[in-house]
């Protein structure tokens, strides 16, 4: 079960975009589990990738052809990561772009290749082949929803969010989907993020948006600190809102473009750790008063990552030592005389040690929400970072020792 | 349970020291809880202590001490870490070493805390105070054991170890004990680990022994990646074996002291990782071909911290591909094409890809057994490194959501 609210918006279709979603038995019978992406001609399309380096055929693939060409198609698998699938895989996943480029009459590397589901395994790209015909015959601009279920894997529920800005009688759309819930500490990107919008963002600019939007979000959130070998986020611009060409982030109408899509991204990461493995908690853990935002993004991480720390959320137990401890080995340089932390407005430490006002009700009493802020004050200069992650349970440990099996 | 043959051998009485135990029920009634080690005049005595920002106030305090004199006791308590507990923990810690130092007519300063237990509640140094008169009354030189019963916590077995050496016709005993089971990533020494010999080491020296040998045992284990704010490891040199001082590594008993040392610390750092919260494999995981060995450091903590390796194991599946995801996050430039792994004598993954002669069977087989060596080889150099760590149960979950409820 997610936790909080995770019921969608209207995901609105982006004009220029098309989705088709088959099922082509890649790994389990009656799931939709193959999704092709249709976007128009003319759209810029920017992506960023893990920075595993085991990184996954599909990831490598992608890599080369986006560096060639423009992409027209996507392509997307669950069930199979194609990871660690050497020279075969690469092949495995360039077949099923070259067939969906022959059946279209684009070049090969106008087709870019996602996968997820289990690494090691080989890539039954004859499945995918098979069902290309079929996911071809349903594209449709309406199918975002149908694509936020059809990349799920160990998800329990489907990801994406929506937004629409209007600038000077200009209406943009900006939709995006996700996947993702166990291996999740993205290191570029999530498993998987396809985010469209229909403005004209010139290519640069766009590749630049991507990653300062994903580092905001992607790239703050964790469940269990493993990064993937096949996180990928891509973003589209379709053009097709306007002729105005956005080229500059002194554009007019460039502010309102990139909050809309740093929500958009932002609500889809969130997305992620709210449907994290065997989740119960929701937790967002804000760092402030450190030297750089690289201090702060240590010390949120070592928090965000401590089996202790994460087990006394799922127990609901203020056990603010082991709070303390993860701050203390994060490896940044610490006055502990100077830190104080509060569970949301509880103030649990002062100066390192416990605060006056304390009271294990207060501390029992703020442990029981489903979504809890640690604010971790350091008292050394004004840099802040946040990092969103959920805690450890039973079912984490039961989800992954069965997975597979 | 703890994990493989955890049954002692005989704890040797070191000549120079006497142990004290007594229940003070500082947290729990009904169990040992206080330990007084009584060291002779004239030995020698090194101390490691984590690298955690966060150190507990005995920490801190017996970091003090240790540079103004030459300690004659060590006062340890279980149940309360005194960590996060400001100037008022060091007060009381200091409390409790004048009282000692009192009763012996040793300075304070030659009297070292050292506390493990719940961080960030208050000593009851008049709970410990009260029971050192009964600790001093039982002092004797065969206590070894019952000291390895009392500073135990989550821990469900004493930790110790012990080797006799002879050299040239001298006799040199080697007995060491620890403790620790959660919050392992030590990053210096474990929790608490006391390792005495009776040989005559110079001081300096002995603090470079220990420091070393501390680097190849508990610097290389991990359970769950938690760095302790009370590590402390502290080896004494007692030198009431023979009046011969070894004061070089050229020293012709040197290397068999030295040996007999790392062994007796590398048993009991091993012994912790075995008695691991609900750990039920014990996993040696070695890195070897790698450019250097830091390198090789950061691949074997990646792997052994990953949730989804630890899971892995304790369900016993071969999901390779987690342990390839592990590594290529490690942070270390890597070519997977030149990256070999095995699980004990199975090659499960050949350059980067699955193993040719590698099939499921063997791959369960192999999962099955309770102790596992993963290597990996890099095939970038010669550097080589080790970690030892456990598998992530339900039961890890279990005692760190109820631990302090």
């Amino acid at each position: 079960m997610p936790v909080g609210n995770v019921e969608l918006v209207k995901l609105n279709p982006v004009k220029g975009i098309k989705i088709g979603i088959t099922e082509a038995h890649v790994r389990y019978a009656g799931r939709k589990d193959l999704t092709v992406f249709d976007i128009i001609a003319g759209a810029n399309t920017a992506v960023v990738t893990t920075q595993n380096q085991f990184c996954a055929a599909p990831v490598q693939l992608l890599r080369e052809f986006i560096a060639k060409d423009s992409p027209r198609y996507l392509i997307v698998n669950t069930g199979n990561a194609n990871a660690a699938t050497g020279e075969d895989g690469k092949q495995r996943a360039k077949t099923t772009c070259v067939a969906l480029a022959e059946k279209t009459a684009v070049a090969a590397e106008q087709v870019l290749p996602y996968s997820t589901g289990v690494i090691g395994e080989t890539l039954p790209a004859d499945k995918i082949i098979a069902g290309l015909d079929s996911a071809l015959a349903n594209l449709t601009e309406d199918n975002w929803l149908g694509a936020a279920h059809s990349i799920m894997t160990t998800d329990t529920t489907p990801k994406g969010h929506s937004e629409i800005v209007e600038i000077d009688g200009t209406t943009y759309t900006v939709t995006g989907i996700s996947k993702g819930a166990g291996m999740i500490r993205p290191n570029m990107a999530t498993m998987l993020g396809f985010v469209a919008t229909d403005a004209n963002i010139e290519k640069s600019l766009l590749q630049n948006i991507l990653t300062d939007t994903v580092n905001q979000s992607f790239n703050r959130i964790t469940v269990d600190g493993d990064t993937s070998t096949n996180d990928c986020c891509t973003l589209i611009a379709t053009g097709q809102a306007s002729d105005t060409v956005i080229d500059s982030d002194q554009h007019p109408h460039y502010q309102a473009i990139y909050d809309a899509i740093k929500s958009v991204m932002l609500k889809i990461a969130q997305l992620i750790v709210r449907d994290g493995e065997g989740a119960t908690k929701f937790i967002t853990v804000k760092v402030s008063g450190g030297k750089t935002s690289e201090d702060c993004a240590k010390i949120a991480y070592a928090v965000a990552h401590s089996p202790l720390v994460k087990t006394a959320f799922f127990a609901s137990d203020p056990n603010w030592g082991r709070i303390l401890a993860a701050v203390g080995y994060a490896g940044v340089d610490l006055d502990q005389s100077q830190v104080n932390v509060s569970l949301d407005d509880v103030r649990i430490c002062e100066r390192g040690g416990l605060a006056s006002d304390y009271t294990e009700e207060k501390g029992a009493e703020v442990m029981k929400r489903p979504e809890i802020t640690i604010s971790i004050e350091l008292g050394q200069g004004d840099a802040t970072d946040t990092v969103y992650t959920c805690d450890l349970s039973y079912e984490y440990v039961k989800i992954n020792a069965d997975y597979r099996s």
